[in-house]
């Protein structure tokens, strides 16, 4: 089931009188695939950014900052899945080639979500589907 | 002179209603010497985290949260060089190895350093000194 070939991976916080360090991913870990490229996106509260695949790109995303919920489906619409991440919950989400997904911002403010890619962007991979076409009870908040 | 190797490179925003993109670096650019490991830090306000230099790494930061002020020496330490980067002046810094740094947080709460290095993380290529044993006036807020 493609759903399942989503990673979710707790990562180390190190805590430093000064700052404390945050773990992302090392080149050793399970889910890394090639640098493409590293960027981040804000999302505000409530809004929502659905829904996307990606044909060849696998997606290494963290939540530095806020919260942020993700859900995916399966092609079929029978299968949905989803996580909440952020400060009060650090993992690492790895999200492999065809799988839909759409994120909210859960928290006050922005929240921060870093994606580390394995292929530069192309907008020639992207597939989209409008927010509303598919029957997802976001607000559940 | 060792501080110029130092490369500074503006960054794009891309303005979208439910939240920006910021890009931080991609495998093409100018300073990406392959991937190693990517984690970020967070330093209170006021707080200094220096002086360190790597022996190997190459490091490419950016400040997707506060404003931070990095500042680097020569060995000969004749020549001082700083600059002060965050939200308000988003902008990569690559900072090749045997350049000493250390860094300051400027801004309210915390501000969030993110680094991609091109090595695994490795205590034995990292050299440090004390805050105090070098003659620097951080407090110039």
């Amino acid at each position: 089931m493609i759903l399942d070939s989503i990673i979710v991976t707790p990562l180390k916080i190190i805590e430093v009188q000064e700052g404390d360090v945050f773990h992302i991913l090392k080149k050793s870990d399970t889910g890394f695939l090639g640098f493409g490229e590293c960027y981040f996106s804000s999302i505000n509260k409530n809004a929502i950014k659905a829904w996307k695949r990606h044909k060849i790109m696998t997606m290494n995303l963290v939540v530095p900052v806020g919260q942020v919920k993700f859900t995916f489906f399966s092609d079929d619409l029978f299968n949905f899945k989803s996580i909440t991440v952020g400060e009060d919950n650090y993992q690492r989400i790895t999200i492999p080639p065809m799988v839909w997904f759409g994120f909210q911002g859960m928290s006050e403010g922005n929240s921060l979500i870093l994606n580390i890619s394995n292929i530069l962007h192309d907008p020639d991979e992207v597939e989209r589907i409008d927010a509303d076409a598919i029957q997802y009870n976001w607000s559940n908040l």
